[in-house]
């Protein structure tokens, strides 16, 4: 009774369904990476230029790696124009999960990505987050510590709100989610607007966290959420840079 | 910043943070487990007593690991009495994620109870069966396919309802998310009343899928939930046979 999805091809956005490594390589804007082992807070800024000189020695071994993984990645991705909504071309990521391969290059890729950073905790957003947060904090024996809608998480919490397309949500982390000092790095599916990201950002601070850098699978480049965000943003794959005609 | 928690001692329910290996395992309620390696739909009921002759031989060879995985998981949960509502003592599994020696001991105790049982699927429910559904599909080598409520899955989808404390609500799930005959797991942190896992096996069936159990991580005896389910149903951890006082 499985009925076949949409052809790629019946997408607008069909030529972004390959990505070369030269592209992959070649955007200053999504190869911003966090210093790893350098806790000067003056360096968590979302500029990757200054701290060149401080590369870790990993992460340009494991590049043809990784890049093999993003072609793979980028091209199980599924596009829906006009949904949610007309003029919006919805990337479905689903198929990733849905193929255990696929899923664990995902993990792998993000691996890489993060070298030798040592984040203590990942936090992933509600719900997409956490269909791959706990999964790569587990790799890096890291915790895994959620954000969530108001009101589902039991006990102390700190709140951050956040504008959506009709008025305000509200985030909440547990207040013992994050200790002062750790490491943290967030994650989520997708960076649109980046208002939620900001707002899981503005709770790890309120802990104490140090942000070490935002990661996610796709980015709408068109929405500049990332200029909304005040650590470094890494975007795994190539996405929408411009909005669907 | 970071709060202290509430310690479980000021739970109404503090007597059952721990599990002896023989409570564990002597409730037949919850140690029934879909007959491996029996693809006829007939033994797929909520009986495991018919199926004992054909138990396979790798879950009881691990049942030491696996009690030992029990009794360090069921002291990590925290207990939050009168949460989300009064009456209602809240139980909480995020203290497993934010660990990870104790999420690893997650996956690998539901992956020993799997057993041979080889599904195609986990099928996880929004959004707290994400956290640990992708996970437990990556170490079988199946899918992982989501159920999430309506209007957040692209493409062509299957619908059920379910009841909801005030009305209905519903659960979608894409179209070419399991094929027929393909052998499936339901998971999710918690079963109470069993209406949203109720509609997920609807959704299974309604695809074609061959619904082998549902797993939880908790349960709340006293609703009943599970005389709602038409396939096995197993409860990793003891919980609440009792509504708080």
């Amino acid at each position: 009774m499985s009925s076949p999805h949409h052809a790629p091809q019946s997408s607008s956005t069909s030529g972004q369904t390959t990505n070369s490594p030269s592209t992959a390589h070649g955007k200053p804007a999504t190869s911003s990476h966090p210093p790893p082992n350098a806790p000067d807070p003056t360096l968590t800024t979302s500029s990757s230029k200054d701290a060149q000189g401080s590369l870790p020695p990993t992460p340009p071994a494991s590049t043809p790696e990784l890049s093999n993984l993003k072609i793979s990645l980028r091209s199980a991705l599924r596009q829906f124009p006009d949904f949610p909504a007309p003029g919006i071309l919805f990337e479905d990521i689903l198929p990733i999960f849905a193929n255990p391969t696929l899923h664990e290059g995902l993990l792998r890729a993000l691996e890489i990505h993060v070298g030798s950073a040592k984040p203590d905790v990942i936090v992933g957003l509600d719900a997409r987050g956490f269909l791959f947060g706990p999964g790569l904090a587990l790799r890096l024996g890291a915790k895994f510590v959620p954000v969530r809608k108001r009101g589902k998480l039991p006990g102390p919490t700190v709140q951050a709100k956040y504008m959506k397309e009709y008025g305000e949500d509200v985030f909440e982390m547990q207040a013992d989610g994050i200790g002062a000092g750790e490491r943290v790095i967030v994650v989520d599916d997708i960076i649109a607007t980046g208002g939620s990201a900001a707002a899981a950002g503005s709770l790890v601070k309120q802990l104490g966290g140090e942000l070490l850098e935002y990661i996610f699978i796709l980015e709408l480049d068109f929405l500049k959420g990332r200029d909304k965000l005040d650590a470094p943003v890494y975007t795994l794959l190539s996405s929408q840079e411009e909005k669907m005609a």
